[in-house]
């Protein structure tokens, strides 16, 4: 299964995919970094009216809901069915929907109108989209016990293909699971690191009809340059330019050599 | 006062305060990874109608009016008026109203319609808010004489504790002043300095009933963080990582070691 | 010429001129900071409502269009207005005009309502905006062809100075031509290098009547700045960091040492 995320990351450094990634104005410009080095192209198309056209020029759309307010909605529903018209893949993040009552509403409808291809959360918000109640913190999860029963149930629930992230992160179809071991505590201390992982698992979308694989491949890019860049500097803001300097190197060799996961039953 | 400062930033470490930022787009980033780096959990929800519940969850409003528009108006507004309601402490940081003659107006109804704990901002905008004139560029104030008239002027004023910054910080609450000697002139050479420090401002207004205590000490975390990140590097680009790395340090032997502070009489 | 863009350089330093750089989302924060570091003073007001009157105590203006939204489009057209009223200097970034045509309409607008100094574009947007097909990706140009060629009859075309940047960037007001050989491929690695180029134009714009001398004093300190971070390090993240460190340590020899630019026939 390695081998296989690995052909996405050369596939990726290939195609170099657009990126139409409608994120939230704390990260915007740490996805649009972590997307350059990675190799993909991002785009951060945010006007209503410009929404549906541009999607449909992208190779996938990343929607995270981090500070959406009025106009940002009106700017996802737009994206969300110009990507369902015009059959690209959609990750959705949806930030903070543990604390925000209101957010699980909004991502049900998304649902529901678009087509959406992987759903990303920690597990405070998986918890909350299953339905399940959460123990988080504004839009921290607090507790990881249980992430892997709510990634399977929402994969089921919503058929598409989930990825609770943690300590552990875990990715499923519903059928498959995939546990990835990879990762730093540093995540937790800067700013963002979920989201960039929403962004990075869009680009790898791009390049992968299988969402299982190309979120192991997201997964294990984002999880092992975290943990080589930990090694450089464990202090948050250098760490932060050290991230983007391995999401920058990373290539088939490092990940075939660093990559821990574990693939479990259902 | 200092024993009393470090004693709020042990509270902090352990009781994680979740702080509801309203900032400027330019340093929303940046506030978000120094509120991670000194142990708080910033959230930066910035919708109208998600504002009111989520500051009532929150243990302190961050109100920053930097890059206002009609709908972060409104957001503010709501937090405003939600922190009053659900007793949460608010820092108002009143960016530009010196410059800007409507921000006074603005700020001045957020004063009535609130309950403002701390008010903090540069010389130039605390003279403006004084009813004085002031002598600024743009966002930056020129002048430091003064600062410390108007600050307790404008605590008096307005009955909240007020913090001025410059040369040397000045905290007020109309009785106490406190002067704050610490810094580096290299926060002159980095966007949004001032907006950190108002955003730890909130984080420490959670971990204490006496604001000006809660003041000093977010001065001296920043401010000290500040003078050894600029003994690691004094170019600005580099200086911006290595002041977040000594936000992550800092602790209470290295603010015992290097505050500089004065009580003065008001 | 080098000479006279290296006393743009030197007035900068000396008047500090305040830019009203109203830019997109992903890189406001960098585009603060480079204004920082080469010694100018950015405020980046973005209401509709405070934009005529910030427009007019600026000394430039800094229009990017990268993610606009309705409200954005009107602090845009209301600054553009109070530039030509009070007659400052504009430098307009079509950021994504090759890309989403209704922005060329949006460019074209404001070429006609406003007064605009410089028109700032990769090869790309110069393209489009010139009415020739561009080969674009996103936001990103793919191919250099041209540029110079698209560059004079663009600036024939508005009676502005044109830059067109690509490998090699082009200065042209439709009489003179300058190439500008200096620069690093890392710009391509990170985000909005194209659109700090612009902050920095603007600041420049304002010291200097001539605005093919003003441009090339601005892109004279991006590109040398550049190659420096570049020899520091060749890493996205940290070449971010050195880049900005190189901004600031930026003076007259420095510029001397490196300039490479060939002045051509129009």
């Amino acid at each position: 299964m390695v081998e296989e995320a690995i052909k996405v990351l050369e596939r990726l450094k290939e195609e170099v995919p657009l990126v139409h990634a409608i994120t939230n104005y704390v990260v915007i410009n740490d996805n649009a970094n972590a997307l350059l080095s990675i190799g993909a192209s991002p785009a951060m198309v945010m006007s209503p009216d410009e929404a549906y056209d541009f999607t449909a020029i992208s190779n996938a759309l990343y929607v995270n809901i981090g500070t959406i307010n009025n106009e940002t909605k009106e700017t996802i529903i737009n994206s969300v069915i110009s990507a369902k018209d015009h059959k690209k893949p959609v990750v959705l993040d949806p930030v903070g929907c543990a604390a925000i009552k209101s957010r699980v509403d909004f991502v049900n409808m998304l649902l529901k109108i678009g087509d959406i291809s992987i759903i990303k959360g920690n597990g405070g918000e998986i918890k909350a989209l299953s339905g399940e109640s959460a123990n988080v913190r504004g839009v921290d999860s607090l507790d990881d016990s249980g992430n892997v029963d709510s990634c399977v149930k929402l994969a089921k629930l919503t058929n598409t293909v989930v990825v609770a992230t943690g300590k552990e992160d875990y990715i499923s179809d519903g059928k498959r699971v995939v546990k990835v071991k990879n990762g730093t505590y540093l995540f937790t201390k800067i700013t963002g690191a979920g989201c960039t992982l929403g962004a990075i698992m869009a680009a790898t979308s791009a390049c992968s009809h299988d969402k299982v694989i190309s979120s192991l491949a997201a997964l294990l890019i984002m999880n092992i340059a975290g943990e080589l860049a930990e090694k450089e500097c464990n202090l948050p803001g250098t760490f932060r330019a050290k991230f983007i300097d391995n999401l920058y190197l990373i290539n088939s060799d490092i990940i075939r050599k660093y990559a821990d996961i574990e693939v479990l039953e259902a």
